[in-house]
């Protein structure tokens, strides 16, 4: 039995049948050239009659929304489920299918998790081999969505030619150390407390901060978002839109204009939401604010306890390309040196407290100017190697999130191989056709890719401009 | 707009995460003998493109739990699904993915009803034509188990050469007047509160005489039902488990022993829960008491109004089938002259009565051995005459219920052509392996087939007995 922190009963006690808080990993993978055609039936039944038990924390149940004990009747009908598309499904009926699992509860009888694998899906080209996906979802309170996504992966072999016989859910023990890394640590009670108190003073240090800067507009306060559709109470449907991005492209245009490609990443976003709002006539006037987690490691085995974050201006008020990624460059830049460090607990206390603000803003209507961001846009953990599931190639990777009351749309990123993958999570309800926000990135990345060459062409640099800026600002 | 009845509310407010409140058919069709392989995909494709709203009462949606009017933006996407069971699949795996889906919620922005196409089921024999599944699921709010299948059947045809061009949802105007006659009519608040109150003294005087009747043990008081494992709170996970028999069977059994053909379907449900408890050595030492709702009218095209119920002792503490039998057939006949007439408001407050009972036991433990009932028995109308889905016949269909806290298993039948259809709902984890009923049901039938054969050879009947114990005991 282990005691629940206060961030897992954080999650347990904002869930709701609207607001489910369980994460979602979707791995699209390709059959391996000489498959026989029962290759996903064979593999899923090898899953289905493993009698190896699951391991930590695949194991583990609540108990009184106080411990988690290991389940003693573990039965895998609950956890793990296997489909089939209709025939001719592409990766948008995938992602149909994925949607509407995500909107769905997970049962707190049993352990917090779902394994899905799907098949039927078409290959991407004439000639490359059929598809299958395998969908894992897991509470937030278990694994937060960054170790989620680095389970998944462990439990995938980086040769195409190593048999993978046991399933996901038991697979860790292969990896005890890499996993005990990416877990949680059991703590004290003593301890949860001693870290939520040291949360108190560094949070309310930033929240009284925000009311005393005010001038360049670079500078994001906690509440600078401006009300937008993003930012509605959520319905229970949910909508999943994913695709794959050359990551070629992103580096060029951020070498060409020297900045950061993650600056460019926040750029495409920021443009094809711009789009997305004028598209439905709900732009506000203010620039949206997104909220970017940011870590602070960069050793890939250990997550989740180093976070800091920065508040990023997404000038989508801005007509123009190259203002907006000016502004976006500088607010992230005078956002990482606000919060240099800043624990996941505090970060996590920061953010009740913006939500708290968002909540008596949405009851009461007092105060609807008053919120701080407008949506999250974080980075989940890719591979830089190709990953394997019994020989069947991993082709893509996409990060599926929450959404909250006020927070009706997520975006989160991961890096494969080539590609920068995107996922969208998006409250189906308020945010009609979100998947248009995929060809809208699409837009913008040419727009930029355009724009950049012409500026580089000319010889201006975004970072040059920013640093001519700062300097006119100082006395 | 129309105001929620006190019945809907009551439908809305009793729902959990643990207990969805919505009612299932199932559908299992055959393809036609010539059809092409994408019979089932332009079937669906039809159904997604067309542009005919939505009929009453699938365009009702929620306002502020008060009102239901028109949703003004019906989005096909979040209704209708259309997935394959990944092959080979048999009815088992059909029934695991409705087991699924019939343990998730309705979203409440939206209309409360899903339509689910599965195709991919394999033909019931080598010569027979593949199969595929309509599930449809509707909240009890809007209508009830009864209506739900009436609604869904009406949308069928009875020619297997009548074209069906318009999906389920819209096919409604076709038959409107006999759909009126379906749902419930729209009431005005005084209507409403007047039922309401014309309920208290009915339920009342039956709960009072409760306390009065003790003697034969034909007759079933309020609170004589045992606790058992049928009666624990459930969790969210369902499992449907679903069969045909033979009616013939049923028949000819009825007929040897002169008693009703529902006589016999309980003593083959009582028999089966006896084998299924005892195999989980959890048999009562008092017999299980079933609740057995029966409707009074014969007008196949009205109802849900005229509903009475019966407490039927089920007789599992006794291990001799013909004792057994003996004893539902008079607990039903006393049963059938106590509540001659309750109308359905009476109903369901005097089992939210029964209900509130078993909350305080399960909340306090003070009256573990008052309960009122331990399952429904159920029986939904079904057909006489075959029909077809644009001409793929349907096979059978399953109606799948609602389990409670303190009721976890639900068995409900339906009469299609020459076949009782038995599905049974339960809570997955409070009932494992509830599947294993189907088989139990079996064996219980062939056992109740050689009994009253060799009964009938010594010219023995039910009737007779039970004539003379009653004799016996007058005076």
């Amino acid at each position: 039995m282990r005691l629940l922190t206060a961030v897992d009963q954080l999650f347990l006690l904002l869930e709701s049948r609207k607001q489910p808080m369980h994460v979602g990993g979707l791995f699209l993978f390709e059959l391996p050239e000489k498959a026989n055609s029962d290759f996903v039936y064979q593999l899923v039944k090898q899953m289905q009659d493993s009698d190896v038990p699951p391991s930590f924390p695949f194991n583990q149940v609540l108990e009184h929304l106080i411990f988690w004990k290991k389940d003693k009747n573990f039965d895998v009908e609950h956890h793990f489920h296997h489909v089939a598309l209709p025939s001719p499904a592409r990766v948008r009926e995938l992602l149909m299918y994925v949607s509407r699992e995500h909107g769905r509860l997970l049962d707190r009888a049993m352990p917090l998790w779902e394994c899905h694998v799907i098949e039927g899906i078409q290959p991407e080209t004439d000639s490359s081999p059929e598809r299958f996906a395998l969908y894992f979802k897991i509470h937030h309170s278990l694994v937060d969505g960054i170790a989620a996504m680095r389970l998944v992966q462990k439990s995938l072999s980086q040769s195409p030619n190593e048999p993978v016989t046991l399933p996901v859910w038991s697979l860790m023990t292969r990896h005890r150390n890499h996993v005990n890394a990416i877990l949680p640590a059991e703590r004290s009670v003593r301890r949860i407390l001693k870290e939520q108190i040291s949360t108190i003073k560094p949070v309310f240090t930033e929240l009284l901060d925000n009311f005393k800067n005010h001038g360049d507009d670079g500078y994001v306060g906690t509440f600078d978002a401006p009300m937008s559709i993003l930012n509605k109470r959520i319905s229970a449907s949910r909508r999943i839109a994913a695709q794959s991005y050359d990551i070629q492209r992103f580096n060029d245009i951020a070498e060409r204009l020297k900045i950061s490609k993650n600056d460019v990443v926040l750029a495409v976003c920021g443009g094809a939401i711009r789009r997305y709002l004028l598209s439905m006539d709900a732009l506000p006037s203010k620039p949206l604010i997104a909220f970017v987690p940011m870590s602070l490691r960069t050793d890939n085995s250990i997550s989740g306890n180093q976070l800091s974050f920065v508040l990023a201006n997404l000038g989508t008020h801005l007509d123009n390309p190259l203002r907006r990624i000016e502004l976006i460059h500088r607010s992230m830049n005078n956002g990482k040196r606000r919060f240099r460090r800043m624990n996941q607990a505090q970060v996590i206390n920061y953010s009740v407290i913006a939500y708290a603000w968002q909540g008596i803003n949405l009851a009461t209507g007092l105060f609807p100017k008053k919120q701080a961001f407008n949506l999250i846009i974080s980075n989940v953990p890719g591979s830089e190697k190709p990953l394997y599931w019994n020989g069947a190639r991993l082709q893509s990777l996409y990060p599926a999130s929450i959404v909250f009351n006020g927070q009706a749309m997520n975006i989160t990123l991961a890096t494969y191989l080539d590609k920068i993958e995107f996922c969208i999570t998006a409250c189906s309800k308020g945010l009609p056709h979100v998947q248009d926000m995929l060809m809208l990135i699409e837009e913008e990345l040419t727009l930029l890719e355009k724009t950049s060459k012409e500026l580089a062409f000319q010889g201006i640099t975004v970072k040059d401009k920013c640093a001519k800026k700062t300097k006119k600002l100082a006395p």
